[in-house]
């Protein structure tokens, strides 16, 4: 099931690109500087594409004296490398749709992720449901699409309405944005895991890494389908 | 501050019919059948109109035994008497909008209420957020209201849309319908309470009575507005 | 439903003064300085009032570099510009009650928002129900009111009482006032909600700003009532 | 610190007289019918008063049948027997106030604990805060009162109002009667929690049993400061 | 956006199929047999295949009263007609694994869904984490799947084990088994919003539904894709 | 029920030593220093005892400004000032117990609000459940107090036993003292609430001023009972 | 890692009896008494014990008819068959405590467990904290034991006094026994968790079997411990 | 029960290291620094090992300055000193697991703890069930063990999975590592209380110590085994 090259710290599970067609992710809350860089060069040495998720500055300054040609994203709070790697895979495109603007944090996380995974992806921000005609303004735009992330805070109500008009899987990524019954999200991840609109699926609070990974994921040509593929007269 | 009639058990506010312009209302749960019959006939003897919410059909038949004319609302779980003493005072139309067909009890129950205050009352069922052009194909009978209850289950976005599409008070009711992490309307209250939407206001989960008073109450004209009237040049 | 200005990160609804009778606000928290400036041009440039809420001094001092008049009001937290503009609209006073001193900021908020709006407004602080009779004496006040705002936190208790002392709709706002168990707002949330005085309803924690709004609402001369009327052409 | 019988599935703990003035309760809920009366007939044969709560008329039926005299209240869901054991001792009235008529099953259990703990007890339905002259009107009664037990459900206001109006010990008991965001009393128990009245302190959801006794032990002239006093010159 | 037919308790989405590539499914709980058995009618009716989810047996016998060759799964809760409309649509195999057996009625929900999607759909049951060597003995037929639905209760660590063995979207269903500290579903539900692999989404406690159609949304050739392949040279 | 000082942002209530036998206390979270100063300068000047709570440096700076011979505890917290007004009228001690040394900032609290009201307070720290025989080795001085209030964080158990040790009234205060799911005292407030030990009644978590007073109250010669002994003139 | 009979519904997994030292438990609630049955007799065909917890009597009655001598616990709600093939193994008594009578069905489930692995088990009921003596006259039986169990409803204290008297493992069982605040088990696990006692491990609500287990495994020689014996001269 | 040594704001419980096999163990949230060094130089000097968790370097500074020699570990946050008088006792090696690199601090406060009682212990970083080979790369390692702490965050799944493989007591300790829907570690908590896994039990979050200490008696031989071995014949 792959090799591990072990860090003392970490087991960096090179066989991952194998299993899941994308190589181990870096997460880097509760890690230090230099534990992050350890194992962003591990990675990188070993030929694959780097992501590192919810870092900040002084991650980023240990990575780059290691790794050459890293890039920081400030407001994603990603880190990228070997970008070059990266192989078009997508056959449709992400769309990712923001209710507003203090959303864009969270959708800047899902665009970076899933076009590291190969997919062509566009942002559709600040069309939240108080304002109903400017998502529907731009209806054949959400259905041209091929998978759909929606990132909302507040009530999170956005996905049931995208949900309601496509035929295409949704993603619904709730943020902390939001007054005190917000609870740091939860009424916007509580809203969307109840939506009435069929076809929505659900990830972590803040998470437009998840969603963008499973995005990447479901607008890939299965592995499976070309064996299939393969099978047929 | 009004006279209280002390029936042992219970203090039957006679005075409430003058601060909030409608008598006190009974809440049926937790009482005993007879209970419910004794408040129902203090107040119906000293001519005011009886509206008991939470009723069952126990409480109902102990009522109509000592107050002639009692009728019962199974889907409402309400009972009212002396309706003839009900007296036009709405301003305007009182519109009660559902997400879904399950959502009719909460619903009929608002609709009790704000009819028994005195107010036209119209019904529009099943136009929840995933068929979004259900709602907007009704879009000028929502703008001819003058208040708008809405009841929803599951996420509770309904209020937020329909927010976004007027410029009159609308009361969010949250119901109790849906999946596990409804948690019995936890995921819809919550949601309501983070509309993005300006100028929703909240009441309990499936709290259709509260709802309907409220809407009563902002469609009658005030009091103390004639009093000013009377007091301008 | 009204033009969209498209900022990149942002689609300014400026239909949304047509449907609900006052331009969009501006909520801040999330936003750069420089994104808030830019809204709030926007915003001011085609003419209409500008209202932004939950406002530091460093998003002020970006908005007032592009916004001629703009003022700050550090206890509210709002950016008010074109204040010129409004209208005077209320059918009859707001009046806001604070259970406590600490309570104030959150009522500074809805008191902004409803004077934006074109409404009297007024301010009765510190009449929590542990000393009713302060609240008691100034009965007749209450009662000329026709829209009452209450901003508690703690247990939330005061919007029942006043709630039972008046005819007119009444807004609870739950503050995050109060030692450990208060949850941040939740215990008063909780309380409001489960109000036992009818007409009471409820919006999300410290938020004054939706309180006003609301009200601003509930106090208005409805569009459709001046229809029934006949005075429409 | 007293002996202790055993019963094998109980220890049966006859030095609690001694310790605390008053012996062991017994809490049928999760008991057989048949070990409720064991320990019944345990408690009766040592000569003490008998005490049951949360009893249900089969282990009533049980108990009766080995402990001559035994009394069911339905309505509290109590068991006593021994009553003429009781002896009076406490130093002034201790008043049981509801906020509505279906408080009183709890209440009721407060009414027995203390009676049976030798106090003078009053009780004073249904004056919640939704008609607050209610109260007031009775407010010499509330004054007289050496301690106040508070219940009541829904939004638990009461025990602030009434700890605002007295200089003696309030004990709040939260009721589980409510609509959907009462959640079996949680709103109720958070409120009194956060009482901004001081003075007033809380026991558990339903929790008759508990109030009624914490009273009692208030009401009473403690054994220390009969010591205290002996050994004052 | 399609045609709606007003039943008066309900408004029947009949454009939904073209939108969402399927008719409107009937969720039973919280309406009357009655009810029920008339939205199957207009749906059946307008040539659209049944699904009817939460459904009981009253409700059943209902709707087969009227719509013929109607089925019942009393394990699923579902009711289904005009099966042989179904076209197979899925691009590979859907496969849905269960913890447990008691996982089972939730599986065969989503069994039951994606099979009148179109899709072929295989049942791998009780390969929970505690033996995971059962998992893992058949993990080249977990690679041969197109998309993975995981329902599991108590923990809900199974979506992670999975997750990362394959490079396949899995929509992760937590179950309402388990002890107390389950509380009734959220744990597993928290647990799989918080897997550490990536490419997981979540659909709300017990909806097998949500995940049978998420799912079968996945494994669809996009209409987009259909449309960007004509494009193509 | 007293007169009201109106200092525009509070209305300060002076009856209130008449109603309660003390002056109204100061919450100084969530108030400018300014607006402390101004309130605790009122109290004074009429003649009152002042006591402010949740106190920090920058109030009593302000404080000491306009009130001569303030004195700040910076453990507790509190601001006193006119010492020299308090009578003694406790008719036992108080004890404060506290399960570990990191209670100790919430129990000075209770210790200097029952000192102010006339008590004499005894502190007993650090007899926490683990090393139960700390706490038993002094059982005859728990034994001698006439009323104990119990500070604790983690699981809250102590007053549970020392409930079971003693015949008088027993206040127990959680403190948000623990790890992870100790949920800032929530876990100590819900093994409080839920005591086996009858007479234990619950204050809001690290609320020590509400214990203190409480404690007072319980420990005064009721004004109720002086009327009943018939010793007033 | 062991055989795997699949059962279609289920995957038996005859080789944890090698992995874990007993056989596969089966785990009734949410299965149909034929599922149970097929289950069992699996399990006693391939030479193991039976151990089935959360049984009812249905379920019972089908075991029965295809295990000969299977017997069940109604207290406990276990099933057991092949009762003879157990094999002493504990290395010294397993002690099981409750804190109250009504807490016995736990326990006894808890009993069936550890005794099934091959434990002296030794019961001591009703020690709660409320009468401390009745477990501190016992100290010298629980200082023999080897593991001690607590099992404790309410706030669940028992456990951290328990384990300040031994130095050896405590496992705490919260149980759903209390009133309304005890959220059915919620407040003793939060206590047991946050138990200031060092040594003590927490399972699931009324999880007697986790117990049991748990402890069985604490009391076994440990087969590395063999390995390192066999190295020892 | 063992010599208490009263410092006036603690008591420092002698007699523990007699009752547990391992002195008091100074837990320093909440203590102030001097505080913290009086009680270690109590310890110390009365020649038990010290041990101190949750501790900053402001408290080790003042530590060091009175107890010659003690040692920081800024990751694990304990101060330790009088190592020399640690004597080993363990039966067998203690394994501490961690999900990821995150969680490494938590795991090294195990470590400290468990080697201070005297016990082999060792480490296994990083094995998260995503990557699901590392950890059964590794299974004789893990079947070697005689105790296993498996520390995680996020979902909390690895202790199932640990628990699946092996005969010998897991516990599970969660961290509050992960996104929002992790509630600080609420949801790795509730996973592992979950655990489908038998013979695993828990601590609180974060609570490193706990579980070392727990393993640490787990791993003893027992006291009272020997005596029961001294006592047959």
């Amino acid at each position: 099931m792959g090799t591990v090259e072990d860090l003392g710290f970490a087991a960096v599970d090179h066989g991952r690109v194998l299993r899941k067609g994308f190589p181990e992710v870096v997460y880097c809350e509760g890690k230090t500087a230099r534990q992050v860089a350890t194992i962003a060069l591990s990675i990188t040495r070993s030929g694959n594409v780097l992501l590192a998720t919810r870092a900040n500055l002084r991650q980023y300054n240990a990575v780059r004296n290691v790794v050459r040609g890293a890039r920081f994203n400030p407001v994603a709070r990603t880190i990228v490398a070997n970008e070059k790697l990266v192989v078009e895979r997508g056959t449709g495109t992400i769309l990712v749709v923001t209710a507003g603007t203090s959303d864009l944090p969270v959708a800047e996380e899902a665009v970076e992720t899933a076009r590291l995974m190969g997919n062509p992806v566009e942002l559709m921000p600040d069309v939240g449901v108080a304002g109903i005609h400017r998502l529907l303004s731009q209806a054949s735009r959400l259905q041209r699409a091929s998978v759909i992330i929606v990132v909302a805070g507040m009530e999170g109500a956005l996905p049931s309405v995208v949900g309601g008009l496509v035929g295409v899987p949704v993603i619904a990524v709730p943020t902390s944005i939001g007054y005190g019954a917000s609870f740091h999200g939860l009424a916007a991840l509580l809203g969307m895991l109840n939506s009435c609109a069929a076809g929505v699926t659900v990830v972590n609070i803040d998470n437009g890494f998840g969603a963008g990974f499973a995005a990447g994921l479901m607008n890939r040509e299965r592995p499976s389908l070309k064996q299939r593929h393969g099978k047929r007269p």
